[in-house]
Formats: structure tokens, sequence, C-alpha cells
């Protein structure tokens, strides 16, 4: 199994791109992906996303997209994973060149939600959960989330306030990400006035949908040429695992199975535990998942998420920084983007070119792309450490 | 890079199978692979489908049917590459063992296309092609490969009944395959008086769409165990290239370029010559793309393909036997599941299982699945033969 490390990523500011078609977009952050690395060809494309075929009328991402930027030829799919099809693209593409049957990979996610109206988005992303046990039962995404959030604030005793620093936090980070969807200072009084989507969850704990793609290039260590100035990036670790489908078939909905399973591996392959880990790129599409990610990755107790919010300990600064360039609520999701947006972002860390939020000396960072309902999970370790 | 064998095959009939779920159809097929390997766990599960999203309104199949199999927990993404969707999941669960990450994966193909209305099902299909370049304008998946076969036609002087051997062979070989869709022999003369759909495209050209899924499960060779009585059937090559995706970008829209690409790289991996080659599970969605699969892969001269089927040598005792367990024309064609079909019929005839339409002596067979109009091709040889 060969190391492998990212040599150039490329992303576009997340926002509603009515003057860009779905190629374009993910053309976009894919030669910005190639340009930073320094190569003019690469071996396989994998694209991940989501929705394409109902938002975009368009399939097939993987002939479509190596075409359109020129890399004609080259051998290419389309991975999916609901919410993680960016993380799976990604892994994907780890997994190719470590095998040995491609010398380079280039992993785009992308997604185009605001062609289509509002209503078809919200039952697209309903089929990332079960479509017979929960969304034919009217269970959006949202109330899905809602009725964890729920039972987690009886079960722990925490209050709607507490969620506010996750907001605040994510919000205070994208005012220095130029590719962030909003640039807007949110306090707890903003969380707490939001408009109600699905109670408990208001528009402050929701993450926006939108338009953007992010990519990344990544080839062998035992190649790596000096191809360009940046730092060695390895990918330390890249793991995934699932949990059942729909969220009443869990023993314990509270607790995220496999972002622990996932996590643990993680932790495993790369020799590193929680301790080693300078800040976390999480999917925090809703606040309660922010709070379930920290748990099941060892940063938190079950249950006392929100207590590290509330301590400061994930700010810049603090013991776990998280969503450093504005994470999924206040970067974006725009959900088959979402988890390549975690790895540039954790790379732009490591390179030291997070501006205004950078975490100092950051050595080894972690992202988490979920899918579904906690469903699937897909975690990737990035390090500058040499190889162990 | 590890080698990688198959060790269990399943299937389910393609059909209109109304009394089954998504999930149900494709859980027949991925248990009696797992029953026929031996396995009571795999470590990752890799589905390959087109259009459940629209189709079944599920999408998230990784996860999906990891838990309906009794495998939750497993890593488990969903892989599309159009109508190349089901050898897409076959190459990625070979990557994933070949890299080391996994040591056994599971390759489901699966497409339950009769739950939807035909119209939405055309349209669908046709997110496979351009969306702004073809299927916009109003360009049918049928209509592109017409326009194919009307100047293959013009260009080398054959006559339409020059087509007809591709859709007698198939149905004569689906007589003997009770998973097939169709159990009816075409004649010639049937062949001449079918309806036309899109001329020069006759039904008898066209593959019929359906319901319908197929499995395997690979393992590492150096891994592998006395599991089961199977001999083992190594995979030889796997190998993936692409085309532009719009026929109208090609230089000659009447050369099957990534698939001669593909297949020289699987050539080449393999150590093998066309020569070598016992059967060809062939993509013939419709008759021309048999006809240039053909030419494609060095089994006929340029423009030749028909001459071959003419002359007999695509027949189970021919020169090159195609479509050897009835093929996409009378096996069927859902699409997503095809090229998994394609895998488990190679597996059954290098068995010796494939009773009715056995190729004697076969030790190696080569599969190809086509995405889009020849955009996007998947190659695999799979051997009896030790290793090289």
């Amino acid at each position: 199994m060969r190391q492998v490390a990212v040599i150039g990523i490329g992303q576009t500011k997340i926002d509603e791109h009515w003057d860009k078609s779905l190629r374009e977009l993910a053309g976009e952050a894919a030669l910005a992906a190639l340009n930073d690395s320094g190569l003019d060809r690469i071996d396989a494309v994998y694209v991940g996303n989501m929705m394409s075929g109902s938002a975009n009328h368009q399939q097939h991402l993987g002939a479509y997209m190596a075409d359109w930027i020129g890399m004609r030829g080259a051998e290419a799919i389309r991975v999916e994973a609901a919410c993680s099809s960016g993380a799976a693209s990604f892994r994907t593409a780890v997994m190719a060149v470590s095998s040995g049957m491609v010398d380079s990979a280039l992993a785009i996610g992308v997604e185009k939600m605001t062609d289509s109206p509002i209503n078809e988005i919200t039952a697209e992303l309903a089929t990332a959960a079960d479509a017979e046990w929960e969304a034919g039962n009217g269970l959006s995404f949202v109330a899905l989330n809602a009725l964890i959030m729920r039972r987690y604030m009886h079960e722990y005793g925490w209050k709607k306030e507490d969620f506010a620093p996750f907001a605040v936090n994510a919000h205070a980070n994208a005012m220095h990400n130029p590719f962030a969807r909003f640039h807007s200072i949110v306090s707890v009084e903003d969380y707490l006035k939001a408009s109600m989507v699905t109670d408990p969850i208001n528009l402050m704990d929701a993450s926006p949908t939108g338009d953007g793609a992010a990519a990344a290039v990544v080839v062998p260590v035992e190649k790596l040429f000096t191809v360009n100035a940046h730092k060695v990036i390895r990918v330390a670790a890249s793991t995934a695992a699932t949990d059942t489908l729909a969220v009443h078939h869990r023993k314990d909905p509270l607790f995220l199975n496999a972002a622990y399973n996932a996590g643990k591996k993680a932790y495993t392959q790369a020799s590193l535990s929680p301790a080693d880990i300078d800040l976390f790129e999480l999917h925090d599409a809703f606040s309660i998942m922010a709070a379930l990610s920290l748990e099941a990755n060892g940063f938190a107790e079950r249950g006392q998420g929100p207590r590290l919010a509330l301590d400061g300990e994930i700010l810049i600064k603090g013991r776990i920084p998280i969503a450093t360039r504005g994470g999924l609520k206040a970067r974006g999701h725009p959900v088959g983007a979402t988890g390549m947006y975690q790895i540039v972002e954790v790379v732009q860390q490591l390179r030291g070119e997070a501006a205004g939020t950078q975490v100092e000396n950051a050595t080894t960072g972690l992202c988490q792309n979920i899918g579904g309902s906690g469903s699937n999970i897909i975690t990737h370790i990035l390090t500058t450490a040499s190889s162990n």
C-alpha cells in the first residue's frame, strides 16, 4: 500500500452561481487544484456529487468532467454517498493511488443546488434517508435532526442557547474565508431570535445549501517530485464506516456509532490519538451534529459536546478548533462538495495558508464527512509529519 | 498491488419485479454472492447504480445496502458511470482490495427501472449524454445510436439485415439462461419485421430495460483460503478510459476510442492479446455497439464487426463467442446492473457453469461495459490461469 500526498487544492466560492453551469463550476475548482499541483496530466478523476441527476439533469459526471478539464481519456467515475460524497471521492482517489493502479488522481466535489426549486431540493435531500421508512413518512432531513436534537436536549439537560457557540464560531471564522457563503457575524442574540425551521432547529442551527465545488490532487509520496513549493501533506489515515440508514433502527440514536468506528480506525491507521489533532473540520450540517461529532471522535464525553463549545475550546485558539474556515454552517454546504471543502481547508491550515483563522503550528488535521443522519462516515487525517 | 480473485457471484432474473423493492432486489443478488463465496463478513460494499435517485427516490445506496444485507458498519459507497456503473462498482472493489485497504469487498450492480413511467426513464437515460449539447437538443440515447449506426452503414456499405445475427445469437443464448429477461427465439425474419424505434434502429437492435441486480465478492489471491469448492478466478486486468461525453466532439464517431484504450491497457496488464480471449461479454445495448466493440478490442478490422457476426464467429462455437448468456439484448439491460451481469457470466463460463451455452475449455474471458455513447469504458479480463 503506497503512501499518498495531497499536492494541489482548489475551490470556488459557495454561492448562488446563476452565471455558471455545473461543469464550469466544477471545472473552476478542478483547474485551480491542477494548477496548484503543478501537474499537467492526471490518470484518474473521481467526482463526488449527490444530486446532479435531478437538480441539473446531468449524470455521468466522471466522463463529463474529465472531458471538460482537458483530461479526456483519463479514467473517471462519480461516487455518491449522500452528503459524504465529497469525502468519498477523495477516499476513492487515495485508494486508487494507494493501490498502484494510477499514479495521480483528481478528486472533485461538486453540487449545484440552486438551479432547482427548493421543494425539489428538500425532497432530493431526503433520498439520503430511508425512502420507505423515513422520507416516505414525511420525515425531511431537518426533521430527522430535530428529533435527535430534541432527545439530546432532554437526555443531557441542555438548553437551546447552549448550542449558540457553534453558529457564532462558524460565522466568525467565515469572515476570513473569501470562499464562504456568508460573511456576517452572528451573536448569541442573533442565534436566539433566528426563525424556527423545525423545532428545536432554527435557522442558525442549520447549514445553508448552495452551489460550490472543491478539488484536490493526490499522488504517491514515493513518486513525489518537487513539482511545487508547497509543504508535503500526507494522508495519514483514510477510513469509512456505515450505520443503519434509518435512525430508528439504532440502539442509541444519540451516539454516532459509524463516526466513532471510522475515527477509531483512523487514529489506529495514523498511530495518533485525539490529543494529536490540531484542528477538526467536522460535519456541522446541524449544530447537534457538531456536538455529536466532537463526542464520537474523542474530544468530549458523551452528552458534553456543547460544553466544549461553551468553554471556547472550539475557537481557533481553543483545544480543538472546528469549522476553521466557516464549516458547513457559514462556509456553506453544497452537499456533494462539502467533504472536499473540508480536505481543502485542512490542507490550507497545514500549509499555513489559512489567513485570519490560522491555527498556529498546526501539523495534523482531522476531517470527517457525514452522509445521511450519521449513516455513512468518511474520515481522513492529514499531516505534515514524516511517515511513521 | 495485490492480485485479486472473484470467489462468489449472484444474480436475479431480469424482469418487471413489481413485488420487490429496490433493496430486496439488490439484496437477493448480494446474499446469493455472499453465500456462494462462503464468507459471512465483508469489509466493503460498492453499489453500482445509475438512476435510483429519480426512479426509486432513494440515493445513498452504499449504507442502504450494507445495512440491509447484514453488513452494518462495513464501509459502503455508490459509484455511478451511467450504463457502466456496474463495472465501475466491480473496478472499485478490485481497487480497494488491491490497495490493501480492505480484505474483502462486495460489488453490487442494481437498477429498478419499471417503477417509473417510461418517458421519465427515457429522460433519465439521457442524463448519461451531454445535457447541454445533446439531451437538451432532444437527442435521446436511441437517437444518438441511430445516428452512429446510420453513418456506419453509409461508410462501410452494410445493409440493415447484416446486423440481424447479433439479435439472433443473443436470443438463442438467452434461451439457456434462467436469469434472462427474454426466452424467445428470434429469426432473421423476426429481426427484419420488428417495429422501427429510431431509424435504422428497430426493436431487435435495441436492448430492453428492466429490473435486475448482480453481485460478486472479491478477495486478495494471497489471502485466498479454500472457502468454497469453486475454481480460482483471477482478475487479470481491470482498466478504464473515457472519451468526450458528446458524440459530435469526436474526430471519428465510428470508432470507440475509449474502448480501444481500455482494451489495450487490459491486454498489456494481463500480458494477453485478443487471440487469448475465449469469450467476450460486450455491451450490446444496440447492435451497432456490438459491432464497434468487436472492432475496438481487436476482434475485427474497422467496419468489419458485422462480418464476424455474419460468418458465425460470435456463436458459442465460433472464434469469439459474445453475449453468451443473452447479452444486453436478451438477458436484458437494467443499466447500472449490466456490468455486474457481465462479470457474473464470465465467471460462470470460466467455472464451467454456463449450462447450455458453455464455451468449451474457456480459461480467459473479457468483459467490457460502456457508459454513455462510448464515453466511459470499463474493461476486465478474468482468467483461471495462474498468475503471470
